[in-house]
């Protein structure tokens, strides 16, 4: 279950357009995140997320030291990328784990708050007169970079994470009883995968040798 | 097993550092194919992933279809990337997953022959003098760029996949002994894992719920 999908690339000088045809907004030295949202995103990982952005470690300092933007400090520009969320498949890319565009669109505006809450919530940065820019949902993300080595990272963020009590002779039906009683939500809605194995309801978590620590996948129906 | 990750970008122009302190290499309209290998990459791959960066489809044309290099056909631009192979650890990026140096170096000046044997091959891609250009493998890479949207895609790309004939009474041992007799590697090396389960050689496939059409993912120990 991901949560959001990121591309980092660190830049001398940056420049995107926010109004199409319209006006644009520049970064210095800093840090470009490049964002997708997808489906088990919700708002609790939304925090996470910007605290990722705000606190990797990807900007050289003057001893080739590595430090976020936060500690730096530096710039930060956040580009939506809803693209970053697609699957090559054969010579295309398919895009079915995206978040819808509304949820998107609502996600990434909260993410950009959570972002600029963070970063004015430390006094390094807010004394050196850096700066957040950010993309406009839904436009067309016309960029232009110089960089000294774009030092490109990708990553992938995990969706919410539950610890659930049972026993080796529950069945997958119980666990998911389990589940929706803990996350409030509908246990007959729940899949439970791991890899490629869809665990059916009525076997024993004993007979599929699902152990105690070990994670599986959660999706709905 | 990952053989390479690679970042895409669609640029309107790209000029990148090849000489340190020295000259520049620059292209059009076209691809910029950020590339790093993973530790299951092998020659045996290498053409498949020089096919993927030609083929895949992220350049709109005037009529907004996307095309790939050689179709469109527009310049690429191959950038020698190390850093894509990070994996997030707390705030830090580890890269336990990459080639060696000098193994990826090799790989690298291979990749770029090999997608400019591919693209020489078109006599689309030949035809309207379109560019091929790269960076020099173990320098930074200082690189300038100008979108039009850089429409960013992630991928990261398996390894050689082989095809076992097996029975459900074989146990795991055997498995890997018919495993290295197709691949030409010693048995007792084998690793078969799939998610976190590592299978133990003295059980049977059809007690580990291995079936037919199954993938299992395989490592050197």
């Amino acid at each position: 279950m991901s949560s959001a999908k990121i591309v980092f690339q660190c830049c001398m000088s940056a420049k995107l357009l926010v109004e199409e045809g319209g006006s644009e907004t520049t970064i210095n030295k800093g840090l470009i995140a490049y964002v997708a949202f997808l489906k088990d995103c919700s708002d609790e990982v939304l925090h996470k997320i910007a605290e990722t952005i705000c606190t990797v470690r990807l900007i050289s300092d003057s001893n080739d030291k590595l430090r976020s933007v936060i500690d730096s400090p530096c710039d930060l520009l956040i580009v939506p990328q809803f693209c970053l969320s697609g699957k090559l498949k054969g010579k295309c890319f398919q895009y079915h784990t995206a978040v819808p565009k509304v949820a998107a669109e609502s996600l990434y505006s909260r993410l950009v708050k959570s972002c600029d809450t963070f970063l004015r919530s430390s006094a390094t940065w807010l004394s050196k007169s850096c700066k957040l820019s950010y993309g406009t949902f839904g436009i067309r993300q016309i960029l232009n970079i110089e960089t000294n080595g774009p030092f490109t990272h990708v990553v992938e963020l995990l969706g919410k994470k539950v610890r659930i009590k049972c026993n080796p002779t529950d069945k997958v039906g119980d666990l998911k009883k389990l589940i929706a009683a803990q996350t409030g939500t509908n246990w007959e809605r729940i899949v439970l995968k791991k890899w490629y194995t869809i665990f059916k309801d009525h076997i024993t978590l004993q007979d599929y040798e699902i152990n105690d620590g070990m994670n599986l996948e959660l999706y709905y129906q």
